[in-house]
């Protein structure tokens, strides 16, 4: 914003192993034959929340039959107030368990504190730590010492600076698998929840060699403007896509307003993979 | 950014000839063959300023040779500090005049102030009211009775409404050939000059029939990062760019940091031709 | 907001004539036996605009019972739609000119146009500049041409380098009585019309030597809270305010949400009299 | 910011513990003789961490000489670098107890995870959660079952909504004694470290009966601005002070640039004392 200002960062960049001076090298994650990071892009989709049997199943196995990999669904659920649905906590991970062996999808779920992390790492294959936890470093310290790769979202009011330094919480645990996530920013803005700040891949592109996901859907906050914003954030140059998809949004029990249906899913599927192809990007 | 927030806009949508409600179809904006608008994506490039005779020509030839049609540069400059160059005024404008005649490129150049707005129009296709004009209502009315298309660039700080109301002042005095401009809001961010909101753009397109255009160069501030931003807006759905390009950026009177040299704008162009391709729009 | 930031703003300060540096005194503007800046706290008040010869009649002659001195009120009003209400125009300043005869009232008024200065000027004892217009530069030269005390607000969006860039276009033409005003920044906050950024007082003080009010109408935009924020404004070190008062808050053809009614204005003053006594501060 | 945002707030006001509309009388914090909220107004002062047993004990004393109650300190610092000081841990825990058992001081320190929160409620008087965990909702739970006030800071990116029902988090838990704290905002502003939002204070009076605190010295970054916006939270209606004061600002190990050595805070004391009497507040 300030003349001089990029220098600054860059003389005193903070952070180490998550800089991308000394790794020329992009991380590059593997789940089994699955990768994000690299010339790869992956999609993970999924409802906001586990909600019950039929929901997550139904949802998975649709997924799993369009090519998909990743279902993310929240267990916990970090709520502005104590009156909405919180998740339905460990039976959620045990419904995630059970899909998983269904569909062979790989899980994605949140933690949101540091007594429930070793539970989340029996059932998730990656742990999101979501973006009001960005600067929780407790927890961030768990994450560290936990052998699963971390989803590390973007705090709403974070500079990339911060965001880096939180992955490097992670990484000084021990933890190399950080995988960071843009998901909107907090601006004066009225027409969406957030402002996807789709600028900040191509930087930490150059600042990092960690992979950069972009949550289009809780930027937005309305499924009409997904698949726009999902098309930009492949050709900005991110390693993949979280999208919110539910079998039936207008009832689902959070964010059912961001959330794509069945058919919407599908079709902006189509789209990332001919889109991706002509970027010479690998969708996974 | 609130619940329920959406919904008020659209019930108190307060412009009228903007609004896409009585417009079903999209305006497109014609200059002789060219189209801006529909199903165009439209490159209008160039330098900050019009600097000397060489350079303007230099540039022109160039864009010209490359396809491009709409050359962008500016004589009257709206400069933050009174010690700054602040263009070359008439003198800039004249050069612009020779440089169409030599070319046959259309011109878009920048007005300040309703007494050289008809001056402007003289010489220019597309006149634009810059991002610190974008409520400046006596140069909006002046904009309105002019018989030349306007370039309207969003406020840093604006709202999509004030920016169509700002439309709207133009539109009811009776010029119906605005074209929009993103080119980033003013937020806390630290990595860029401005951060560039492409989720403006679905947005605008739900509200607005008018034409969309994104100046990644002005939003982000470096060139580096202008490519990725420019194939995000062609993805997102915007209807062209606006781009800096200088034939030697390190010695630019002025965004020297932000201008694309020749050969990458050569480069960028390329992608964007065949980026256009696989989205099915048309470049002009 | 970054480390190092401050400091290069102190290195690269670009304004000359607006820095407190080579000026160890503060710039005291006077009009008669009035003096503003210094050691003194000048409340300038009044309805957004005028709009029949009884409004401003009866809120001026209030006002002068009351003991103010200066008198707000537009003729020429900057409106974010072209469908609202926009000031008498001409007619406007006939009825302060006749106001001021009556009351000796010193009159505050606001110019959009560089056509229109030299007459607002005539009538005008000081000419505002607002915050939509803080970067127009043809507009803030004709003011530095101008034999009458300039009132500067600070842009919605606008750093205070750029603030005292626009100052320093002013001062660079030949007028050396500039007065700012904060009125308030756009930020992610809902809770009101903008962020009173109170935190500019202190700051302004140590870079330069101009007067500064402050206007905590415009900025949040209710009545009940401009109160607190007027005591606010004085206790933080500000040189004055700009209140909104009208006859008829309920009625008002602009801005009367934010309005005080004359019965509140009194309770104010008397607060603020109370307030400015044990700080050391002279009303006027 | 928007019109009809606001009558959308208050319909829909989704705290009802934390609400002002079913309590008319403002919660009022007892420890032993010394009361928070209601008339009062409080002052907390101390270093940001604990560092060695001569800091904290030469800082308490000097203190509790100058007649403050209440000392802050943090054991268990959130550093936004992992490779920043984290704090004493629970041996700064034992040093502050000392200081109590020395002094009588009542202690206000932070917690940062769930399972360190019984631990520090054994030495703490107040219990502070910090603006990085605002949404850290078990946190919040914890704190709600814990037999000691809460001094809850706003996030620097929270509307006062969300910093309400993040207080109904801990309320709903059975914990009556909820203090919030304003702390300063992150917006486009370079001028400081966040954007210290006085406005907020009289809209937080009129939605909540919970004591609303300030705390500049966080807020600005510069200890030389602390004084004026301390004097302007006392008279927009503040109900304390959170300052930061070390012994030897320069030698500090975190957030030397903002604190206050010890004559400077004696003299911000006198002129809070002056100023409270003429504005009818009690310090303590």
């Amino acid at each position: 914003m300030l003349e001089g200002v990029e220098q600054i960062i860059h003389q005193t960049d903070p952070y180490q192993l998550a800089s991308r001076k000394p790794h020329n090298e992009n991380t590059v994650i593997k789940l089994d034959n699955l990768k994000i990071g690299g010339g790869n892009f992956t999609l993970i989709a999924g409802p906001c929340a586990v909600e019950n049997p039929e929901q997550i199943t139904k949802t998975a196995k649709f997924l799993k039959e369009e090519g998909i990999n990743f279902l993310r669904a929240g267990a916990y659920k970090p709520r502005t107030s104590p009156y909405s649905f919180q998740g339905l906590g460990e039976e959620g991970l045990i419904l995630l368990g059970r899909v998983k062996e269904e569909t062979g999808l790989k899980i994605v779920t949140e933690a949101l504190d540091i007594n429930t992390m070793p539970l989340i790492s029996e059932y998730a294959d990656i742990i999101q730590i979501g973006t009001r936890n960005m600067q929780n470093f407790p927890l961030l310290k768990s994450a560290g010492a936990i052998n699963k790769p971390i989803l590390l979202k973007r705090g709403m009011t974070a500079t990339l600076n911060e965001l880096l330094l939180s992955a490097e919480y992670i990484l000084k645990e021990g933890n190399p698998n950080v995988i960071l996530c843009e998901r909107g920013i907090r601006t004066f803005n009225d027409h969406s929840r957030t402002t996807l700040d789709l600028g900040a891949i191509p930087v930490l592109k150059e600042k990092t060699h960690l992979p950069v996901l972009v949550d289009p859907s809780h930027a937005c906050g309305h499924s009409s403007r997904v698949p726009a914003l999902s098309r930009a954030a492949l050709s900005v140059g991110a390693d993949g896509l979280l999208i919110e998809v539910h079998d039936d949004p207008a009832s689902a029990l959070s964010d059912g307003l961001q959330s794509l249906d069945l058919p919407e899913f599908s079709k902006l599927y189509n789209q990332i993979q001919t889109l991706a192809e002509v970027l010479q990007r690998k969708v996974n």
